[in-house]
């Protein structure tokens, strides 16, 4: 079992004129952590856009907003994959900040597509293998 | 009983090297939306970050994505109070595409901040009462 | 001889924290005419990734912000074609406030690429007509 | 003399349907260079939004690109202090790719503004002996 972690600091162009992280850029964020684990396991996605019979598109998407961030604030993004279905598998995110509170959670829902027959496949074998390295504890 | 709805064009920028809109880039045109509807009450967002003494921050948000866009597609977006509580409200967002059928949803929850205690406060009586107007049926 | 022009208002995650337009997203504005001028040309982006045998990348970008503009804020932004060349060809922009003073101006360099030799091909002669039709007097 | 160097690789959120990255994105990208360049020098974007007299706007930016960036390229960007003037300071940048070869280039023009009286201000002197550490040889 792992868990990847990443750490980042909040940019101005991911702030508001409110002062704080644009609610939608927390899904910039939790996307970035999602690219590194599939890097992480071999499946880059440049090399599923080419290579890959199938993608991997968002079909659900939530995020909550425990404490205000601003430009120049550090925190730290866990990701774990919380199910892996048939078609289908579930990522969890949790925002931290340096205090090692949490600031906000996330939760990405995956479908395998065929690129051909843009219907539902099977998670290929291998993905689902790679994907069980991360998964949380039942 | 009213909804908003408003027309709007996927844009290059809005889709990724996968071809379609990036699922991100739905939150930003519910905000868009949003936007409009507070516009449309009265309390566009200029005036509510310079003269209210609330804000009105996204505690929670989600979505979900029932079929790809990508740039040029047409759709409209009609959004609808679901909720109206003490000291929050929640908004449903349906997108429609160029036949109507549903392409996406999503959902926001917000509540009232003081800006002095940024503790929660009771929804101010005008917004509330703003707010009915656009009520979805119970 | 003609211009586009297009109206819109500046939301809230075009702004940052700053309490301003963020610099990069006056390129999304101006990008957003850009599309709307391939749309009445005949030639939108869609059709063009799809079906045409080239492509028409930005090799030189630049803005000026001569005021700043914040959430809410309503512009105009007129486009018109500066120059064009062999290969390649210029647009000039200028955004508007709602008083009709010049708030920024952009400038876009486009060159014609073959998608299937990845270079510089000569601009296709129905995109040159088109692009005369918005050519800003000489 | 100093140069400031950043790593970054470009994300599917940078990117679009055309496969590369939208140009605007460039702009954001030099831009988290300035922010650590700011943070660097002492005076990092958070602190200047609230505790200083100023704010250092951009007036004036280009960009120029050299090679296609897609999903996954990993690319280094340099940047310098090219002019210290009275009351403004040019920055440029070069975005470089694993093999060191140019990828893209870019200008950024930034004024001091006093936040009191919105006019154009002598650059404070820490903040030109800061930038003077980081210009380039003449």
């Amino acid at each position: 079992m792992a868990t990847l972690k990443k750490k980042l600091t909040v940019r101005l162009h991911d702030t508001d004129a409110a002062g704080i992280l644009f609610y939608a850029n927390q899904f910039l964020y939790i996307h970035d952590v999602y690219e590194e684990l599939l890097q992480l396991i071999g499946l880059p996605v440049a090399s599923m856009l080419r290579d890959e019979p199938f993608i991997l598109p968002i079909v659900h998407a939530e995020s909550q907003y425990l404490k205000p961030l601003t430009v120049g604030d550090e925190i730290t993004i866990a990701v774990q994959v919380a199910k892996i279905g048939e078609t289908s598998f579930v990522l969890e995110y949790e925002l931290l900040g340096v205090d090692g509170q949490s600031v906000g959670k996330a939760k990405t829902v995956h479908v395998a597509i065929s690129k051909q027959t843009e219907k539902k496949i099977a998670l290929p074998e291998k993905l689902q293998r790679a994907l069980k390295t991360f998964q949380s504890a039942p």
